[in-house]
């Protein structure tokens, strides 16, 4: 792989790229084309192939790409061919979806560290994990060098606890919280916002 | 407006610039520029200058945009100048968490129905509605002519609910369930799956 800058819109078709190659092994494929993974995605299939050679040659001409290789070669490139741990901040209806959610730990992701502010959740166990009190949130990511969270606090707390989270050393933030979050350029947030996802399809409704 | 065809990315952006002018309002700030609006977006000026001309002129060179107003037209665009009922179906962790997530209703959306086949969750309460047993589903649905429906049942069943859901006349599905559902070309499909959203990171850790 080479160090040329990938946009970020490549970068972000990644992660459907592998999920379909994920769910085509499931189904017992052993191979697929760019125009089938096309499909899968609603990508077009130049498109497909233009992404995935920014990468190297990872398909031939008329054989299309090895579903095991190329999955590979995604985890590879996504940082995923590891685990990440990861730290929750609020231990509501949200954490404790999260913290049970069986997504995670087959694509590169291990729920770590759980905390809350509610003396009455702290000391009790979601998911796999026993929630510690959000007050030594810092020290505690900090000591177990997690560089991932998920705030799923109400919207007022979100800032403050992403502040914290910077100086805990995390790099990146998935925010369930419906708020913009202010953190240094160096720190990726992605939000999870359903009102927004459904505002996304009632333009063609 | 006009009825040409405005490209999927264009209209993706559309509620991220609702959002920020929602929360410059909550700021106390009346107008706007292209280039503020982009900070906040992390979208450069020019890009949200020409995305926006698309719908028509609603900003004057130099004065920039009246926030009020232009969120007003978003609204309209994005057909969000109305109140949508919408449906749950499956009152696990997931499905709690949407229906007493605070988020909806100042921004389009009303949770209006809720399902599950578990009979102990049958009946009882999540946020403001009973949850219905999912065997009167497809009934309920096309009765309250509910179009927009979001999916958090597990993996297994969410293609089959996907079915029944656009047998129900549903046209929007929110898909919090880690698969790919297959559903007819005038049905939207929008997922929310945490580990993506966590995959669009680590790449960049």
């Amino acid at each position: 792989m080479t160090n040329k800058k990938i946009p970020d819109i490549i970068i972000g078709r990644l992660p459907l790229y592998l999920r379909a190659l994920e769910r085509m092994t499931t189904e017992g494929a052993i191979v697929t084309s760019s125009k089938e993974l096309g499909e899968w995605v609603g990508i077009s299939a130049a498109q497909i192939r233009k992404d995935i050679s920014q990468f190297g040659e990872f398909g031939k001409q008329g054989t299309g790409y090895n579903i095991d290789f190329l999955s590979k070669k995604l985890r590879e490139i996504m940082n995923i061919d590891r685990v990440w741990d990861v730290a929750i901040i609020g231990a509501g209806d949200i954490g404790h979806g999260l913290a049970r959610y069986q997504g995670f730990l087959d694509r590169g992701f291990r729920v770590a560290l759980a905390f809350d502010i509610d003396p009455e959740k702290i000391g009790t166990k979601i998911g796999d994990v026993v929630v510690e009190d959000i007050s030594k949130m810092v020290v505690s990511i900090n000591d177990a060098d997690v560089k991932i969270a998920m705030i799923a606090v109400p919207a007022d707390n979100a800032q403050d606890v992403a502040e914290k989270l910077v100086k805990a050393g995390v790099k990146a933030i998935l925010n369930y919280a419906t708020i913009i979050i202010n953190v240094p350029e160096d720190v990726r947030v992605q939000y999870i916002d359903p009102a927004t996802h459904l505002q996304w399809m009632t333009y063609y409704l």
